[in-house]
């Protein structure tokens, strides 16, 4: 886009500067419109994480502030890709979904991937302030993007469970983790021996019997991840509904969400 | 990318927990992979920029502060992207260029434009104060990304003269278009209909004459954008050369230009 | 593939000649996995058909031999991929559909395309003589072939609806286009400017009142295709039922059609 | 293509029969055009050669009636398809080159693909007789088929070079085997074991010192595959040139046959 005036026509004949002798070159760009009647998923990732989140000290194992600020982020997406009906939050990542009948774009994917995966950046950087204060931001940080495709209903509920259960694992383990290093004063390589070959149950068992947590107290953002969701809304000035995006922590492997929330495979825009 | 740390290998059985069971949706990811020996250009280009620079007051036809402010967020991408070997910016869009034979995330695409787009995206609003000072950035502005493939050295450097000539085209219009309005007093559609149909020489002859203005003694950087190469230079302490992005303005639709910066295409690391 | 023995696994020095220096081409190759659970559509087109059936003499409006041949050729296809749960002919083109679920040559759209566009073709000159008997053929025909993905089994549906309305739409206009020509002795532009404008309808009517035809008494494979499905029928001889390619011609807009034969969505390999 | 008339034009009421309900399905096809200016590849390949050729008694390990079908085969896709300038066959593999800067299809590469499968494919079958003679033909035969695309003129010659060493490779260690087994009353396995670990040096040695073969006397079409190149040649009745298509057998690997076949990457149509 051109910052001041609409691209011009030009005349055909401007003397040398015709650019009409390299505009062939336009045409080594491809199409790339997605398979229309499926879910467009969009996942961003942190980059190099590792490190920025050590750099700027967040709390470990979660850190309410970064994992705010990501859902402020998503949430300022979904503000501008009305066709989004669902995000899901969890660590540095995020899933958005397209509703399957979207003709944002056309369908072309790269714009779709590139567009959401900018604004969530710019995004980080710009509510920084707001969760982490004082605290300045080193340096900017950077996401990967991808795009999937899933056919059918199930497979979108079962990427979505895929994403939560993942989420379940990787916080029962890392909060048992930095349970045993932080107050079982036991060095990151011994906490790692300590849990290798445990089950979910051995988890519970070490964090309920050494450190008095029941993990089903845990903060249920960090336990579920975020899901956002559209919901309508009473306005107490104004008799019309209208819309906002809400956070909600709820199960999503089981029926009763989908049942609970069928606005989000209701495909309606 | 896992916070705090890798994604740890999960025993089969964890109860119903298990995500092998939705894990099967991994599968609908593609590759990706870019055809080798090409050139590869990952152009960003700014989303409704239009709108964004005119609500910040952008100076028109150009603004120093809005064209440094990208140059700076290229300048990130190309210290985090060893294998640029050249970028190039005019206005609200920035050409980055990959060379041929980079195996950088082993040529994934989608890798790539999004790391791309993400950094110089999260760059942009960080280094917003450091040339907008006292100006608030009033919301977070988001880039399109794409990628082309260009298979020979004069198809890339069409695409380059491509992307200057059109920096040519569009700013000696836009200069010309700004002085009638902003001096010599025509609305913008009494301007827009003066310049339909005129040639370069007219609308360098409507600056000279009607407004003083030399067109070639415009600011370099409006006249011809920024290019972005690595150079080797002598560090006054040290004995070794070290290497150092510099911006440089120059013609590159000329055989000088590649004369001068034999590196560009020598495809060396 | 080689003809007589399996590649051969070559020890790394093989003075000058060692292929490795090469070998790098490879890379330039790229996957083509098909998104899963999609159906997956292989459709042949005769190419240059036109030429080619006035060649060969092509009785007008329909030629039985031909289309037989059609679908003998599409019976080859079936018989060696499995996987394909239905076929549909008319004219010279044949769509073959197979499974969601399919994992033949691991979904590669390439290798499915091909094969079934190269059998098809080689069948078709195979088989020549089976229906044309003393007649030879002149030249090779060759098709064109293309895969398509359908995500939801209405999608397929209606792909399948589609083929058939052109058929019906396609066999009317030429069955009355041709009666004309051939009984009503209009020259062909005067034929189709009679038939400018005109509804099913009308050409029903043009059918029954000048030429005694009752076009639903016309051949039923010429109205609407012939749709090749697998059944399992009980051998009289033995026991067991056994599995056959057998034509049908139904009607595969109905839902009828879709509850007699269960089997096609059921994707039960 | 439609058999006997272009594909009309439908009004469009044409009561519950008008396609446009179903039409829909169209958008789910997607566009394929290659990348310009790269040199395009097909290369096709038999599908369980092995069993059909040990079905149809070919010589080993090099039938000549089967070589010299392929052969013609290819030059019925050469004759149809001005673009391919080099067509190089072994075994029963062959590869199209086609010129880089064709638009043919409008570089559509399912389109180019399939048709040259096609059209080889139904050849193989039709001229069959003209090599096999009395043999007949038991069941047709199906290719694979691929498309690479190759953006420099090296890629191009590194990769007929790959082929052709291939080729190389490949029929020394066949002839070396099949004169163990059929002179030297070796078994397979036997002939195998004798041949494993050995280089070219050992296998010419074994062929000259066992059975009295001087490998470099063998039929050139086996040791080095057959070229195909459009030829300008003087018509005797005639005063013009006029080009035919020509089958060559020369080393693709040094220079002096890119010296000698300038027209080859001189990309002239």
């Amino acid at each position: 886009m051109h910052l001041f005036l609409k691209r011009v026509q030009i005349p055909l004949r401007i003397g040398k500067m015709a650019n009409s002798k390299f505009e062939y070159v336009r045409n080594f760009e491809s199409e790339d419109r997605l398979l229309p009647n499926c879910w467009i998923i969009v996942r961003i990732d942190g980059k190099n994480f590792h490190k920025y989140s050590s750099k700027h000290n967040f709390t470990k194992p979660n850190d309410a502030r970064a994992l705010n600020l990501m859902n402020r982020s998503a949430f300022c997406v979904m503000k501008e890709y009305k066709d989004i009906v669902l995000s899901y939050g969890e660590s540095d990542e995020y899933s958005f979904v397209l509703r399957k009948e979207t003709e944002l774009h056309n369908r072309r994917g790269t714009k779709l991937l590139t567009h959401i995966t900018s604004l969530f950046s710019s995004s980080y950087v710009f509510h920084w302030r707001d969760y982490f204060h004082d605290q300045s931001m080193l340096y900017p940080p950077y996401f990967d993007g991808r795009i999937v495709l899933y056919p059918s209903d199930n497979n979108l509920r079962d990427y979505l469970s895929w994403r939560q259960v993942d989420t379940h694992i990787n916080n029962l383990y890392n909060t048992t983790f930095w349970n045993l290093v932080q107050k079982g004063n036991l060095t990151n390589r011994e906490a790692q021996e300590r849990l290798s070959g445990t089950f979910s149950s051995d988890k519970n068992e070490i964090l309920f019997s050494e450190f008095g947590i029941n993990y089903n107290n845990e903060p249920i953002m960090f336990r579920k991840g975020t899901i956002l969701l559209r919901k309508k809304i009473k306005n107490p000035h104004r008799d019309k509904l209208h819309q906002v995006v809400l956070p909600i922590f709820e199960d999503m492997m089981h029926d009763e969400f989908w049942i609970q929330h069928p606005e989000i495979l209701s495909n309606i825009p």
